[in-house]
Parts: structure tokens; C-alpha cells; sequence
């Protein structure tokens, strides 16, 4: 055979294979509950930002027509003030493994994270170290960095395997008295890499110091166990696997234990004690609603409910089963397809170690992502070479996986060869 | 007459009063444009929560099947990441008389105003004083109390009379070589009263300060010139007169030639030179976008732009035409019937002076609200005894205010007389 008899015997495959895993996903059902997109053959940007639900937009209508047009100021009373808690709460018992009480939506990520650093930092004086990781998104480093300017401190940066993530040992090396804050990402955004959560968390208490977790990538895709694991803090986003949409409001958890020994910075009147006595002084309120500040964003509130109406019928378990199912597959396809292109795999073939989405590695992806986008197939580029392949659980199947992938084995094969 | 028919009459009149003005209104005929409450007799409440516009459904419909749903993440390059600015310089054009490139909509007002004023503070460095008013809104003071404490600067409050409002003599014996920070709003929640902004803009900057307006009642009630007062900063909210829903983002501004020489506290990747370089370094982006954070809040800046559409349409001196005309109708039907049951205005009578809405004081007052909300008739209650009447120039009849004023009149006749 040649190369591409080969090829296209591997594809034909490699089809029946997505269709036995289509026919047999208990999840299979739930695809149309998602709004479909004609022009669009592969969405592998649901990590990125999830596909909004058909109930999104009858939640959309039902809020101008009902809870705002109807109730109008008079659901804040009966509604709407809850919601920051509300929300919070639900989020935790579908996705964060957390109990009530410790989850509040509001705000973007990046000043959810501001808000949780600065009151960690402010519950931990006289240690004068942040421990980050280099390879983390930048709004995490951006926040650490302009806190560390701000008050002083220093920060320890981890440098990691970029095809791979931050180990416990590092961390360890990293700790001692000086520590006061560790804030990691749960799973990398670039490699899909695990963080060992239960043991550095562990460690940073040993340790001294308070953790905070980013858990973008994770929340929605994998069970996480925050109480058990006794996490300190986390922030999330919510427009990624909870498909609120976009630019939807972030959510931030801070463990029951710790919440009144915090203060955070952006003193608003919805985070104190009674708002609406226009008091004097500001005091804070008790437990998790201190941490809100401004009015919260009721309307980017509304879609992420279909969503963890979703998740929490099918459950989180099942939802990181198809997750495990659609990565492996894809690493399949790419050892199939796209390795004989010098394609190479920066995600950890451990499922165990690998989050919702796998990365690969070609030195012409740049130009590739950009051809992609013009057939209909939809990945991330994440600089300087990844092609970022994130397969939403709930709206993406394995024959859409496929077909996106197959797309890119089919751009480098028109590609002449690179000039030696 | 007795004075049950004494008020009889003047209810007669005042409904003949209130049908001509809404028969010579021009803009009457928008009305239609919102959706309207069957439960509810009189809206008195749009200055706290403006009502939805029907376009704001269709909107919000269309963002679900187009904008995400069929261009997904491609629609960030697309729109959405020039909507800060772009939805920025439209709310700047269309009520804040500002030139393009200082307006940006983000964050809550809680946030944006933390932000701007941390940034103001530190290009202040080596004053230590902030000037700003007892009499605020909560956030306003709880935001500089706590930068305050955090930066060890000192805060002057300005104490002023309830019924009216911070004065240009009482700013200017304020102020000092020690002012870093001047915060008022520009028409106080309470009294309605409308500070002036040039005199006082022009004050702060002869004394080396910077001044921070919050416009949140000013912004779609009537005309601002910001750019022409020279102002520095101003944060607004978009909720209230621009009808975006509950929890809407906020809007900043920064006077162009301000913008390079300050850094706001919050190093967010939306706000940094190149968001998806994922650079090393935190370098923040040149022009207003530096004042943006987080993934900006798509979802929740949809319903305004039906406003600003309309705003756009009719213009904002139409508005405040009709705003001025509504809040001395309200003092007219308090003169004839509530006056006589102890009730006091505490709002300026002189127009110029009075911004959108009228707040009523009452000893029964908080009471009486309740049974106002049973009866469909929705004003806000504002301790310890003052009864908020907004009138939201585009959504709110001379006769749907008489109807309201009309309730309050008679729940008070049907009180026993206070006890001697």
C-alpha cells in the first residue's frame, strides 16, 4: 500500500470505531440539547467557550418577560439577592464536590482571583513569598504579579514540562516559612496536565501558607472534591464546560473554616453585613457573602443554569467518563493520522493525568488553525505551536472529533514538504 | 368643601393636568418600546432597576442563534472583544458627552470604581487625603474607607444637608495640597440633587487633585459633558436609565490624556498590550482598554444597546426635557395632595438642581411602601423615612406618576392621625 492507501484505510477505521463509541455513549442523547451550528463540521473550542443550550435562550426570554419585566425591583427580593449564593451553592454540589455555603458567583476571573489572593495574602503577614506557576495563563501571573509589587513579596516561580505540569515535589521543593500563598491551575490550559490537588494542598497547609486553586479547565469537565481534598480557595470560569456564555460571571469558593478570618479588598455594599441599611461603616457580612462586592450580574447568570440542570441529571461522574472516552480517542486519531506528519502529542497519555482537552505540537499549526477555521473546523491555537483540541463532553461526539482532526491530517498532507 | 372633597377636586385637575402632558409629549409614543407589568399600576422604580425595552429579548435571542451559538469562539475576534470600548464609546456619545477612546463598560460600579480610584490614588503619591460624602451611596464609601485603610490615607467627609447636597463653597474649603482624591456622585441617590461638576472638576484640579464622579443617577437622565468639564474620572451603572438589566456591567471613564500615566490594581489579560500573546510580563495595554480585567461581560451588555438605540433616537436633551417635566409634575401632586398629611419634599424645587427623580418624607413612610407594593404601586424606600420616586423619562406617563403619588395620598388618609 501506499502512504495514502494506508491513510485513508486508517481513517475508514478510525470511522467505525467513532461510530461504535457514538452508538454506545449513554451521553449520546444530550447533543441536541445544544443549538447547532450548519456552517461549523468541528467545534473543538467548547473549553474555550461552551456551545450555548436551546434552554439558554427560553431562560433568556423567560428572565425579560418574568423575573425582570413582571417582578420587576421587587425581584431582587424575592430572587435575585440569593443569587450569588444560590448559584454558588449548585455549582458546588454538581461540580466542585464542595457543600453550601462556600461558593459565590460574581465578577470576572481574573478579579475573582485578585479578591482571593489579596484576602489570602492579608490572612497570612510577615511571609513574604507567592509560589505561581511560569507556565500558567496569564491572568494568573498578571494578578500575582501585580499583587507582589504591590505589597512587596516576591514570588517563586515553577518552570514545568510544558507537555506536562506542575508535580508535587516541585512544589514542595518550593515551600517553606516564607510561603504564604500558592495559586496553581488544577489543569494546565495549555497541556490538560492534573495538578496532584489533594497532596500540594496538603503540602502548602504543612507548609504554612493558604493554596488557590484556578480551576478553569476543571470545573465541569472532571469530578473534583474540594471539601475532601480541604482546599483553602478556588476560582472558575463559568463560559467554558458550564456554557454560560460569554464573558459569564466567575465564580470564587472559600473553605467555611476560613471565610470570617478574611477580608477582601473590594469593599461593595452587596457584601455587607445589610446592605441595604446604608450603614455608616462597612462590616463585612458573615461567611461566603463577604466576598461579593457590586450588584450581582444577574442577565450572564441565567444560561449556566441549563447547564448544571444538564450536568446534574446526567451527573459530573459520567460527564468525566465521556471526557476520559473522547480525549483517548483523540490521541488514537492523532497516532493514526496526524504522528506520520511529525504531529506530536503535548497532553499525558495517563488519562488519569489528562483533563478535558489534548494539545498537539507542529511547527506549522499557526497557519494550519487558520486554514481549519475557513473548512469549518473549530481549535484553539495557543502559541508558539498547539493546536488545542477541547472536546466539550456533553456537545461534542466522536465522529465530530474525528472529522476535526481527520481536517488537520488532511491540511499537512497538501503542505509541501518543509525545505531541509 | 370639606376636605375629602377639597381633595377630590384636586385629584380631578391634576388627572386633566396630567392627560394634557401626556397628550403634548413627544415621546409618549415610546412607551410601547417596554414591556409592559399588567400587576403594576405605577413603575416608580426605574431609577433603581429600568424596565426591559421588548428589543432587549430579541436581542438576547439573537446573541443565543448568532453571535455564540453560530459563530461560537470566533465571534471574540469578530465583536466581541471591541464591545468594552465600542459599547464604551456609545454610552459616551450618547449620554456623557465624551469623545471616543475614554469610556469602557466592565466589572460592577463596585469594582470599576475601586479600580479607578486605586489607579487615581497612585498617581497622587505623597497626598494623603481623600475627600468624599457622608451622604453617598454605600459603595462610594465603603470603596474609599477601604483604600483608605489599606493605602493610611485619610478620608474628609463632607457632611450635607439631606434634602440637598454637596455644595462647590463646601468642596473648595475641602480641599488642600494634601487632596489626592476627590469621589462625589454627581446627583445624590437620596435628594436628587445634582452637584456641579464643572465648578467643582475645576476646583479639584487648581488644588493638584483628581476628581472621580459617580454618575449612577445621572447616566441616561440627562445631559453630561464630561469631556467639556474636563473631568478625570467617572463611573457609572447601567442598570438604572440605560434599562440593561438586573446587574448590567458598570462603565469607566478616563479622560484621554490621564489614561497612560495611571495602572489600575487589577492585571487582568483583557487589559494587558496583547491579551493573546500570553506573554511573560504583565504589560498593560496603551488607552482606555488598560482599565479592562477579566473576559469581558458579553451576555449582560446585550439589552442595554436597545437603550442607547432609543437614547440615540430621541436625544438626551428630549430626555431630560421630559425628566424636568415629570419630577415638577410629582412636586405639583405632592403640593396638592400629600402635603396635607405632613408629607415634606426633599428634593430641590429648582429643576436645574434636581436630577430624575423626587424622594418624599414621611414618618410612615417605610410602612406605607409595603402596602404600596401590595396595591402594584412600586416606589423605593429609602431610610429612615424618605419614599424614592424615579421617573424613567422613556417608560413612565404623567399619569401613571399622578396614579402612583394618588395611592400614597390615599393609604396616608386612611391612617389614624399620629398619636399627640
Amino acid at each position: 500500500m501506499t502512504d495514502q492507501h494506508a491513510a485513508q484505510a486508517d481513517l475508514a477505521d478510525l470511522a467505525d470505531r467513532a461510530a461504535e463509541l457514538d452508538a454506545a455513549d449513554p451521553l449520546a442523547p444530550h447533543r441536541d440539547a445544544f443549538v447547532s451550528t450548519p456552517g461549523v463540521t468541528a467545534y473543538l473550542d467548547g473549553n474555550s467557550l461552551g456551545r450555548p443550550l436551546h434552554a439558554a435562550r427560553t431562560a433568556l426570554a423567560e428572565l425579560v418577560d418574568g423575573a425582570w419585566g413582571d417582578r420587576l425591583i421587587r425581584a431582587w427580593d424575592e430572587q435575585w439577592m440569593d443569587a450569588p449564593t444560590e448559584l454558588g451553592d449548585r455549582i458546588g454540589r454538581v461540580a466542585l464536590g464542595a457543600a453550601a455555603g462556600q461558593t459565590v458567583v460574581g465578577d470576572s476571573t481574573s478579579v475573582m482571583l485578585y479578591k482571593l489572593a489579596r484576602a489570602a495574602l492579608g490572612a497570612r503577614q510577615g511571609r513574604d513569598e507567592i509560589v505561581a506557576c511560569a507556565d500558567d495563563f496569564p491572568t494568573d501571573r498578571f494578578v500575582v504579579q501585580g499583587l507582589a509589587d504591590e505589597l512587596g513579596l516576591s514570588v517563586r516561580w515553577l518552570t514545568v514540562d510544558p507537555r506536562a505540569g506542575v508535580t508535587l515535589d516541585q512544589v514542595r521543593g518550593a515551600l517553606g516559612p516564607r510561603t504564604a500563598l500558592v495559586l496553581l491551575s488544577h489543569i494546565s490550559y495549555r497541556s490538560a496536565w492534573v495538578a496532584d490537588m489533594a497532596g500540594i494542598t496538603a503540602a502548602v497547609h504543612q507548609a504554612g501558607g493558604l493554596v488557590l486553586w484556578d480551576l478553569c479547565h476543571s470545573v465541569g469537565a472532571l469530578d473534583l472534591a474540594l471539601d475532601e481534598a480541604e482546599v483553602d480557595l478556588a476560582v472558575g470560569c463559568t463560559y467554558k464546560y458550564l456554557n454560560g456564555g460569554p464573558g459569564s460571571p466567575a465564580f470564587g469558593y472559600v473553605a467555611a473554616g476560613l471565610q470570617d478570618r478574611l477580608r477582601q479588598p473590594i469593599q461593595g455594599w452587596m457584601g455587607a453585613a445589610d446592605p441595604f441599611a446604608m450603614g455608616e461603616r462597612y462590616q463585612p457580612a458573615n461567611g461566603i457573602r463577604r466576598f461579593i462586592s457590586g450588584t450581582p450580574p444577574i442577565v450572564g447568570m441565567v444560561p449556566m443554569r441549563a447547564m448544571l440542570d444538564l450536568l446534574e441529571s446526567v451527573g459530573i461522574a459520567a460527564v468525566r467518563a465521556k471526557s476520559v472516552a473522547l480525549t483517548g480517542f483523540a490521541i488514537e486519531v492523532h497516532d493514526a493520522l496526524l504522528a506520520p506528519y511529525g504531529v506530536e502529542l503535548a497532553s499525558p497519555r495517563d488519562p488519569a493525568l489528562r483533563g478535558g482537552h489534548v494539545i498537539l505540537d507542529h511547527p506549522d499549526f499557526r497557519e494550519v488553525t487558520a486554514r481549519l477555521w475557513e473548512r469549518g473546523v473549530i481549535p484553539d491555537f495557543r502559541p508558539p505551536h498547539g493546536l488545542r483540541v477541547g472536546l466539550s463532553p456533553l456537545s461534542t461526539s466522536f465522529a465530530e472529533a474525528l472529522q476535526g482532526l481527520a481536517t488537520v491530517a488532511d491540511l499537512l498532507s497538501e503542505r509541501p514538504p518543509v525545505a531541509p
